[in-house]
């Protein structure tokens, strides 16, 4: 493999630009020539190629953001898209991918292998951490303490009125980011898509607290819980005990931006690696994770069919935590 | 003067603490005792009085939140309320009154002045800085910073995306907190209810900014803006052009809490030093505030009637900066 | 066991108090009393041992230090000593400890129950991560994190000067603080104790560097280095290559400060959960630890005895990162 | 004027980035050309000369350090090298330059214009706040952040182990940076160079704490106070006091670096834009700065020569507050 390509696609991720200055300095340092797609596979298809070299990724390690762009392409999703994709690829003479994204990402990729054969190593990059395959996906742990620290601040605020505070945090279809904040943030109840807690049960708990004397509550919720969104369940419980001072936050976007934490810029920096010794190893349609703290490849099927689970024990330890 | 009370009221802001520490060891400096009085006017009625000496208020100084909480209270309002308030100040021994807060407790301060007699010098503690008689009010450097700093992610995830983001911040009906988030964060636009920006040339800034290949953008709206807040504007935007990735982030109750600025937290012992010595030396109805370096105690009667306007050059700034 | 006592010893980290939360209400969710011994050793010595309920740990999980606070015992270092320690335990009825801590606070609670019989489960409580038995210390994320801030504000002035900045970080006689830091940090050459790069190979890398017209360089020192500490190494460097712009940076005692991150909070609530846990299962002389995120518990003897050792492929990943 | 050159030059200051982008912005707002001088007269005598256009400065508002640069220059201080530098303006069609920087800055180009009559106009870029013509100089809000962030993790520790810890901050002759440090670090003690506390006297006031039980202490000093730095003072401390547990740290280049503070990029616009419309006014060696929230221009005689004495009500706040 003499020139492989490079890009982002799907939400934007701290860390995102950690991978691809791994992905970039590892390629040279075995002799292989590296471009950046710009805006993932809409680049692609348009063309967006630039070269990179060592100093095309100086100073980035630190950055939010992906300096590759990111973006969405009706268009791949179509035979005609890919093979205007796959016709760019041949002209710049690039023989393999690295693709740094999620679900959707790898979804793509491994299509396009199908095919027209061209090989395509997976890096995870979403803050959801909802991929099989790896432990944590790169900006998981940045999006996390993201929100924590959001939630320190209701949290002053909340003690200084006795006030019941609602704070959704992202995550799609999963606990992941709402569990250690609810952890981390000494939150009374935590809302999550994986557990079945009914609303009654949390103006239940409301109650029983109020009872004890307590006079502040912060409840975090997964933006992907069935009961609804924060603020409808808000709405809800406002209604079963109108003398609670209800307020809701909703942290939003700011989760997904700022400089990475040392666990995510470490991270990106073994899967960028990873990714593309795998690919010059003639891996394809696999993406590289650290499972247990060691570097394990999972075929993109397994890591878009097969689910995560969440750890069962974050539930007991709400449960005792928050006694 | 051998014993007064403080307490904060109304929405709590970072400095609050540090505010609560300077009246409570300037007091004591000058021999006099201090009681805290809990959750505002609502705790004066109720009598949730306590002593506090010097080691009360060790190690708040850099706390966000109000120690001695805040509550609005329907009850002051009355006559009655007002009666049975000064009732338990008189059992307290209760000669004078610092008051922590902004309009609101500074109105009903006066008031009380003038029926029961009892002198209250205020601070202005309000991430707003809408009060006359003070250039900056305690909070609100931190709540611009907080803003910032999550424009600062917002705009890593804008720049990756070439989306435009219309992010919400606090400030009633001023654009204070939000003409430096604009500024500070390189946003291209700013609303705020001081200027009669319309729709129109918002969405034409847009269509220019477009031509000229820009691909981000960053809106920011302040919540007291005239034509509607954040959610509303991005929605006729979006509907006026179809074509732009329109998101709305709201930063919200964020910017009430977190660890204090060094800016804020010098004025907060600067003013809770000058409310304390204001009241032994016999004034009343008074907020300390700091104008132009120099402290200035200003009637409550100006504070809350009078307006300060804002900087008319920080609009030009924008004019200008944004090209 | 119907009352334990708890205590952090040896240096602070953050997230002690957030394991003291889990700890104490652990105890009570199983119907356990707790009580609070102060300054360690020292503390137990002398009794200042306090009854510690649910709102004891309030408002703590995101505070830096420890609330227990934390102290040297030269007098518990003799028998004498630990008598007069457990003579204490027994008049308040304390049957069980859990010490958090570190390698010296391990050695002496596993000689405290061979003498006296008083079991004591461990949680590893340091920055330095340098315990067997544990993928992480509690702290340690915290600390790396907070040390990546200092290196991403020093390479802002680093590479506006074209200077080669020293940055020396913590860590005893490991790199595994260095490490993360350098790579995370985007330094050009990490010299941690586990490897024995020398002092020529140091001025070789710069000097390479420099004839690509490298301008700035960071090396991460950790302090337990073999050929001296930062200020040590620059010196000689600077007489080596008299052109090069040297500076030096220790960050220092900040490392053990702040609010614990995520990570560390979750780490700190589910050790302080399996150490109560497992003292009330009849444990005695272990350390809770999370081995490839499954608790196990390890005897004291192990965690004080062996070696944890750095994962060898980080230096393979500084020498490609830094290309 | 149809082209001005602007350039950083001194130590780094947070800020610098924001003032370069309003001088970009505002240069080209009124149709003047703007070119980038690379590290400061340094690299005026080579010539190493960019032109800036408005995407030049994009996205650097939020960025530390300086994109142009800056570097001490020792031939600028000869004849020959301001001929040089001459020689190089003139090539350019440079008719005016911003200078952002600090005193020496200043005295090159007061000097310069004199020999060659280019006009320069100055903006205060340093961390130090020393100088005479501004309120506040650019950096300077960030740094005390930043130090102060460091004293509030410092005394996590210092609480926790009850000692003495001995804090320097930067600030070269005066304490601007070590007051508001002290007065929100909740410091015991502030040693600056304005005042002559001796170092008995410190170690009274240490004595005093300690015999009212006070367990933990904190020291401020300025990095250029008389009786020497943090390290050589708190020696002395120990060998006064052997039973106090001493520490020291040094806070260091940290200070220079990170995300300018919502005040200072404010700050930083208000001049560029001042700094370049000053220049087209046909001023001249003169620096524009903010005193009492107005803008003013002072001659770089006046900025270089006068000294800005320090608020004396600050030491009297230290003397009530560490009450």
């Amino acid at each position: 493999m003499k020139r492989i390509g490079v890009f982002t696609s799907g939400g934007d991720a701290p860390g995102m630009n950690a991978c691809v200055r791994a992905v970039v300095r590892t390629a040279l340092y075995h002799g292989v020539e590296v471009y950046g797609i710009m805006r993932g596979y809409s680049g692609m298809i348009k063309g967006e190629i630039v070269r990179l070299d060592t100093t095309s990724v100086a100073n980035i390690v630190q950055r939010g953001g992906t300096i590759l762009k990111s973006a969405r392409s009706q268009r791949f999703q179509t035979k005609e898209g890919r093979q205007a994709a796959f016709d760019q690829l041949v002209n710049h003479k690039i023989e393999g991918l690295v693709a740094i994204g999620g679900n959707g990402t790898f979804t793509g990729a491994e299509l396009f292998e199908r095919e027209f054969g061209i090989p395509t190593v997976g890096a995870p990059g979403t803050i959801d951490n909802d991929l099989f395959g790896t432990d944590y996906t790169i900006g998981y742990d940045t999006a996390v303490n993201t929100a924590l620290e959001a939630i320190d601040k209701i949290r002053d605020t909340a003690d200084s009125h006795d006030r019941a505070f609602f704070v959704e945090v992202m995550g799609r279809d999963s606990g992941y980011i709402a569990i250690p904040c609810a952890i981390g943030g000494g939150a009374e109840i935590v809302l999550v898509p994986e557990t079945q807690q009914s609303l009654e049960s949390v103006i239940e708990q409301l109650q029983i607290g109020r009872k004890r004397q307590k006079s502040s509550f912060l409840v975090v919720v997964a933006e992907g819980e069935e009961e609804g969104n924060a603020t409808h369940i808000a709405t809800q419980v406002k209604e079963a005990i109108p003398e609670l001072d209800v307020r809701v936050t909703v942290v939003g976007h700011i989760q997904r931006g700022g400089a990475p934490s040392a666990a995510d810029r470490l991270l990106a920096s073994q899967i960028g690696i990873a990714a593309v010794e795998g690919l010059i190893n003639g891996m394809r349609s696999v993406m590289a994770g650290i499972v247990d703290r060691k570097l394990v490849y999972t075929p993109f099927h397994d890591c878009i069919t097969r689910k995560k689970p969440i750890n069962q024990s974050f539930m007991r330890m709400m449960e005792i935590l928050s006694t």
